[in-house]
């Protein structure tokens, strides 16, 4: 846990949305990438030494189309960077935190993702990342 | 916008998720305070150039009580570190940001604060914070 690498927004219309965030950090995303296991297309802004993603849902079934359909547009998780993701999800399991997928997976800008249950957490998904070498 | 300063969690009751938090960083808050004005006990902790604040309402008026009300634990606001907090605001309510305090106010840890209304930040409440000196 070595800072906030990125927090995850939620949005509708990732077209509408990189124009109003690109509006609040004077500077345009760095990058726009769909992940498709994922159902989502995403954009990142750089803020100092840490990021924002916006998720747009690719699709109905999408983890973000659900999580609008309840909550509305917002934020919806923190990533947090880590050394090395194994035994931080070893370490973290091992203290009660409910770890969604044990084995980390691609996600988005290079990382390999774990994510902790938000019953788990105070009603915060976490994510942890390590950027892939 | 020069970082996330921090990130602002509603909890219900700060002693339990003080002790949950510290298992996810190892760490122990660097300091709690209350902010009478905004009806709030808060927990800080450090991560990296980052920090997490939990936030307890200490009555049933107070907005964070108000939040998990409606929406349960999680995630309440991003707080951005801003070096100028007067032009920074003026800027944003000239980009068609809706400003909820023109005049910034003490808040926690030091600061002065302005938020964003989240009706203009999609869905997500906005502070902009500047160190005290």
């Amino acid at each position: 846990m070595r800072k906030i690498e990125h927090i995850g927004i939620a949005v509708k219309d990732l077209e509408k949305s990189n124009q109003l965030f690109e509006k609040l950090f004077g500077n345009p995303p760095y990058k726009e990438e769909e992940v498709a296991s994922e159902g989502v297309k995403t954009s990142f802004f750089l803020n100092g030494p840490n990021k924002i993603e916006l998720l747009e849902a690719t699709h109905s079934e999408s983890p973000i189309a659900k999580f609008i359909e309840k909550k509305g547009e917002g934020i919806h998780h923190i990533a947090f960077d880590v050394e090395d993701i194994v035994s931080e999800t070893e370490r973290l399991k091992n203290e009660g935190f409910v770890v969604l997928n044990e084995i980390p997976k691609k996600g988005a800008d290079n990382k390999l993702v774990v994510f902790l249950h938000p019953k788990s957490t105070n009603g915060v998904l976490i994510e942890l990342c390590q950027e892939i070498q």
